[in-house]
Order: C-alpha cells, then structure tokens, then sequence
C-alpha cells in the first residue's frame, strides 16, 4: 500500500484542530459526534436489510426477483422520506443459471457440489465427461501450453487465505476471473476451480468469470480437496459435468434513487451507495442487501441532523455482480461529474469499518477535521494514503475525476459468505452495522453541512 | 443422569489398586499403557476414513455405493490383517431420496433449501401448494386439536441447543422422529421442522422419521428463520413443496466382520464396532465413517500387542441409519449372546472422549484397573453410572444381556455437521481420532487379555 510522506501527513493533521476552533467548525464537530452516536442506537440499517432479505431475496439481474426489488427500493426510500425517489433504467447483459450438477463417474464414483461461474458456457445436452488435469496451484495451470489441457476439464484447486483486508480476494480471484479463459486456450473442454472461499462448507461460491466459450464452475472447497485426494491416488478422474444456462444480452436494469435535498446548495451532491442486485443462491444479505442498507441508513440519519447545505443522494446500483450498473450511472450523469461533491460505496458486508482513507486535498477542512474526531471511539484508524479504490459502481466516476472515500471493512469473515448460498440474514450483526452507519453519518453530515472540497486546488 | 451411590463406587474403586498388585494386574497395567501411547502417533484411524470418504464416499443403504463400501470393507479388514473376514447379509427396508425441491410462492418469493426427512412420503407429481401452520415449538404443534391443521403444511421452527453430551438430540429429535405423524394425525399435508442443527449454513440435515403418509422435511436453520420472519409480517405465507422418493422394502445390506482370534478363549468374544452405511447428502464422515475407523484401528493395535487371550471382533453395521443392521446383528448372533464379553459401538462423530462409562461388576477386576489408569493423561472422566446406552447397533445384543460400554465423545460440534453435506472428512481432525482410538485400544486390550466379566454375579 503506497502511503504519503508522514511529514506531510503529520503537517495536514496538525493543521486541522486550529481551523476546528472556528465556530463552523466547533458546529461541525458537535454535529458530527452526535451523529455518530444516534447512529449507534438506530436500527435503521437492520431493518432495512432484514426487509430487503425477507420480502425479496436473493436478485440476479435479469430476474423477475430484481423487479421486485425495485419496487422495493422505490417504496422503501419513500417511505423513509427521501426526496425526488426515481429509477434511472438501463440494459445490460445477463447471464442466468440452469440446472447445475458434477459428479466423478471414476474410479470412486461421487457426487460434487457446484456452482457455474457467471458467464459459464452451458455443456451440451447430457454434459460431457472427461479426465481431469488438476492444478494446486493457478499459475501451474497457466505454465501449460496450448493444446496441453486438451479434452480435459481444467481444475485449478488453489485456496484463498483469509485476510482482514480482502486482498486475497484479488489475487487468488483471478483464478475465477481469469481462468475459464486461460483453461480454454490450452484446449480444456470444462474449467472447475476452488470457490474463491475461507469457510469449510459444502456450499460453493460463484461470482463472474470471463466468459471462455467453455462450462466453467466453482467446486466447494470440501470437494475440491475430494479431488485432491482422488488424483493422488494416481488413477485418472473421470468427472462428468452438466450444466445450463442462458444469457439476456440486452435486459432490464435500474439504478434506483433517493434524496436530501440541500437547502443552500443543492446541485453540490454527495452520491453514496451499495448496490441491489445479488448473486442467486443466498438472500444478498451480506453482498450487499447490507450495504444498501448502511448507505440509506446513514444518508437518513444524516438528514435527521437538521436539513443539510448540500444534496445528499441514495443510489442502490442495480447490477454490480454482472457490472453494468456503474457504467450507466456514470454515462447518466457525465455532465453533473464536477458537481459531485464526493461518491462512495458500501460493498464489502457487514463487518466494521477498521480502517478508512479520505483524499488529501481536504485533509485540512474543519469539516475533515471534525470527521475524524468521531473515529477513535469507533475504533476506526485514519489511512492517511489517498483513497485507492471507491467501488465498483463508482469506479465510472471515478473516471470523471470525481473525489471518492474508501472506507475499509473488516473481511476476515466476508468470503466465508460471499457469492454463496450462505449469504444470509442470520449472518449479520445488527452492532456491526451500527458500527458502519455511524461512520458514514458522520462523514455525511460534515460533508453535506460545510464547503469542503475534495478535489485538489488547481 | 442417574449415578451409583458414591459410597458404593468409592468402595468399588478403592478394590481396585490392590488387585492391580497381581503380576497379572500389573502386565495389563503396563501393556494398556503402552497400548494407548501407541495409539497417539498411530494413524491408523485417520487412513481408514481417509480411505472411505475419498473411495466410496456417501453410501446410503440400498445404494450401489453401499455395495462398494462392502467391498471396501472387506478389503479394508484384510489389507489391516483381520481374521476371518466375512460378510453377513440381510434385507431391510430401504428409503431413496429423489428430487426435491421447495419454495415460498406468496407473499414473497425465495426458494427455500429442504432435505426430505427419510420414510417421507413423495408429494404428487407437480407437487402440493398449500398456506404454512408455524410453530416455534414442537408442543404448540402436538397442542393442536385433530383436524385443526387441514389443509395446511405444518411447520416446526424450534431450535437446537448446543450441548457437550448431544442431549438436545433426543429432547428437539422428536420433531423430526415422531412430527411427520403427528402432523399427518392433525390434518396437515405437509411437514416442515427445522433442521436438528446447531450450525448456521444453509445446508439442511437429514434423518430418519415415521413415516406420517405425507411428506416431510428438514429446512436449513436459515431458512427456518426466513420463514419465521415471513409469518411475523401477518400475511398467509404460501408453499409450494415437490418431493420424490422410493421405497425397497427388503434391499440387501450387509454387516461386514474380521476378527483377531483369541489365542486361549476364541469363542469369548469382544464385538466392537460402528457402522458402514450413512446418509446422502455428505460422504459419512463423522456418521459414522470415522466410528468404523475408531473400531477397527483400535481392534487392530490391540491385536498388535501380542495375540490376545481372546477374540476382539470388528463389525461395520449396514444399515444404522434406516434401522436394521443391529437387529439382523442380534438374531444372527443369539445363540452365542452369552459368551460375547461385552459389545461397544463408537457413533458420534469424532469429538474426544469426555467420559465414559462400564459395567459396575467389573469395577474392582485387574483389568478395569488398569484401564482406568489410562484415562487422566486423555483427559477422560469416569463416569461412576452403569452404562445408559451402547449405539443401536447393539442394542439387539443388549436385549440379551450382554453387556456394553458407553464411551461419551464430546458432541459439541457433531450436529453442526450431522446429516448434512457438510459430513466431510475435513471437519475431523486426526489428533481427535488418535485420543479414540487409544482409550477403545486400550479397553479392547485389558478385556482381550484378562478374565474380567461385566456380568453380575448370581
């Protein structure tokens, strides 16, 4: 992680308590702590989710399930008193699963438990059965040359570590991203991987892949070790694989809008978020039912504080998992780009917010200032880097040079869940997400009630 | 838990060391010892259901796989040295799984995961479609008046505690045992419980229940809860519930033995064992794949000891899970119930043993002496209670007085895992298999070399 010189760190931080004396800023930071702490006692962003989870579900996009969690989204934002409540529609492509099953036909016969990756290919009518080339690790598989994996289905088993930043996600994740492309131009006629996973559940876990023109799908991790202890037997595997699936190029989709509007300056807009769409086999709690929830939570709260200067808006993005939804977003509102005050994005479950960064430019503000004076209570640590990455749905914008936060989650937990039918209510703590909308409502309210600006002086 | 009068076991216990002066007490004291230390860097157990979960794995009974785990465990006592290895056939009824499949059709759409409860009845083809009835506790259910569930698909919610000694098991198993039933005698069309389940994955657990005519099965705990909070929202929550099954009436099964033959005493014989056959769903690891493992890696390193004085005989059980290998086990073996010395299954997952129990007669025998030594450095309590319950495998023998031993293992975690498909051979860890392994190796060692009698005087 590349970080700022600490002099200068050290020079920005001790810059910002004397502008805080101010009477603004005094304001400010009174405001931002009581909004933190309302925060903690307000089970708004529970009871979003619990509602999103129970009365919706799980929400492909594409899926009739998706329209209903429009009309959710719709009424929900009206019923907790945004403003200017709309859906901005757009198309984007849609892959959708079929009937799904794997098993080894031999030496030991056996049932395997997985998931296609998004984008998979489906297998022609009554599958196809073949040898298996197991990989322990991606870049084993990737050492191959083309032609090798020729007939053979592709199985790469290497496993994901657990990490409190989420990292791991990106470096072993290439082995889904990736690698039904990879395995294709070696000559697989079939891809399995490991889920991308931390837990030791039966469950798989999918999620998108480059589409290679071939059946591709996650193994749960016990039956990715099942195949391990197979191959070192030293027989070849024989692994018959089934799978449909079906693609909507140009389907239906919405980013859904709500809003506080400012009272003094209201075409200045803080855009913050999650995304509404899921993945199929669990409810999205987690991914990220929860972070529709922290967003709307706190953009609510934050409102509660008295009506603010500048717009606060609600975007529940509409197809992060099969991307779309960001890039529409983005195309929508290319012209409002230099209005945008500051976008960010809750994606990463319900775990507490552990650390978090805010860009440089603004390190000074009384309004930045009183922000981080809500954080040691909540046991948040101040990331004096710049920002490296806002979201998915607000990397469009991004694009715009439009400032962006980056708040961090603890993941240790996340991937245990994450794109599987795990991904469920019961696995959220209601403190936890507390936790997360009393740092958004802080940060919220000092935004939306000052002039800080983010981007850097000219 | 009823125990003997203190008074009574410490008179029983204090006979003991005396005896144990006897050079006859004293070689068993030295080779139970060595016997258990021997087990704890044996790994043995570990092999064998490393074995049977990667080669055969799930292998209900009636099911092609249970004619490989046959072979397999014939194979298996052979390759191990085992005497006389030969199978034992009979015929019991046996319960196939089809296609199942559930979900709420109103007010909220989301599919639901279910396991058919085994001994369910196949709904129609195209399945039923009828409001829910829930409770969230199995006596709300039973307070119902006949007739007053027409219509409706019953549905129990109540949870299970997590407990040390698996109690919870028979106290909340009634719903699954006895609910299919009940829930037919009151009207209902349909049976749902929650899973008998102390883990939090959306992986329903299986098991057996009367069949009530109607079907019948397990929600996941998450999806149990889901439907909880549907009902809470005051609207008929309507499901739709399509399950296939098939019944053999008399498949053929088989109880497989080896024995080490005793040396002066053949025809004293120590039974000893856990059974072959599971569920479906996951690979029979903990249920009871690692029970068999127990038994015949404890049989064979007491037999590596020095060829015992008498017979200590392994049996894996076909059919435990549908009921009928300890019943065939007992009508076969009657005749020669007197001379079988004692009878033990190991059938509860792979957790430590915590505590155990044997027949008071024998309190003050050398042998037992020297098998309670052997206990504290395994962290085993003795428990001063006559034995309650063997396993049902042996529960014919124990209708013919033949006496047992319960050796409790610490089931805090089993029913995290138990008939479900997380029943995998990762969830065990060796170190726990090895502690198993030492205290049967060494009971089967003391009871194999020593005239000790579990049966009261006349």
């Amino acid at each position: 992680m590349k970080r700022l010189p600490l002099a200068l760190l050290a020079a920005a931080l001790i810059a910002g308590p004397a502008a805080a004396q101010t009477p603004a800023g005094a304001g400010l930071a009174a405001g931002a702590l009581a909004a933190r702490d309302k925060a903690l006692s307000d089970t708004t962003g529970w009871d979003v989710v619990e509602s999103l989870t129970t009365e919706v579900g799980a929400r492909p996009v594409g899926s009739p399930a998706m329209q209903r969690a429009r009309d959710w989204g719709v009424a929900k934002l009206k019923q907790l008193g945004f403003e200017n409540v709309h859906v901005e529609s757009f198309t984007t492509s849609a892959w959708s699963r079929g009937p799904e099953s794997a098993e080894v036909v031999g030496p030991f016969p056996q049932k395997l438990a997985i998931l296609g990756i998004g984008g998979s290919s489906p297998t022609p009518a009554g599958g196809i059965t073949a040898p298996i080339a197991l990989f322990t690790s991606y870049q084993a598989m990737l050492d191959q040359p083309v032609g090798a994996l020729k007939g053979k289905i592709a199985v790469v088993t290497q496993a994901m570590a657990r990490t409190q930043d989420g990292s791991s996600y990106g470096s072993v994740g290439v082995q889904r991203r990736a690698g039904p492309v990879e395995a294709a131009k070696r000559g697989a006629v079939g891809y399995l991987i490991r889920s991308l996973s931390t837990d030791d559940t039966r469950l798989p876990h999918t999620g998108a892949g480059s589409p290679g023109g071939i059946p591709a799908a996650a193994l749960s991790t016990v039956d990715a070790s099942l195949l391990e202890r197979m191959v070192a037997r030293g027989k070849p595997v024989i692994v018959h694989l089934e799978m449909a699936s079906s693609v909507n190029p140009a389907a239906e989709a919405w980013n859904i809008v709500g809003e506080i509007r400012g009272r003094e300056a209201a075409d200045e807009v803080i855009v913050v978020g999650g995304h509404l769409d899921s993945w199929d086999p669990g409810t999205g709690a987690i991914d990220d039912g929860v972070g529709v929830a922290i967003a709307t939570a706190s953009a609510r709260l934050a409102g509660q504080m008295g009506k603010p200067r500048r717009t606060i808006r609600v975007v529940m993005w509409g197809s992060e998992e099969q991307s779309g939804s960001g890039e529409a977003y983005a195309a929508a509102h290319k012209t409002e780009a230099a209005k945008i005050i500051v976008a960010g994005e809750s994606d990463s479950g319900s775990g507490r917010i552990w650390t978090l960064s805010t860009p440089p430019a603004a390190y000074g503000h009384p309004a930045m200032v009183a922000f981080r004076a809500t954080l040691p209570a909540l046991k948040v640590a101040f990331n004096g880097a710049p920002p490296r990455f806002g979201g998915s749905d607000i990397a469009g914008l991004m694009g715009f040079k439009v400032p962006f936060v980056d708040f961090n989650q603890d993941a240790s937990r996340y991937f245990d869940l994450h794109h599987s039918a795990d991904d469920t209510l019961d696995k959220i703590d209601p403190a936890d997400v507390a936790q997360n909308v009393a740092v958004w409502s802080a940060f919220l309210y000092v935004v939306a009630n000052s002039d800080v600006d983010f981007r850097p002086k000219p």
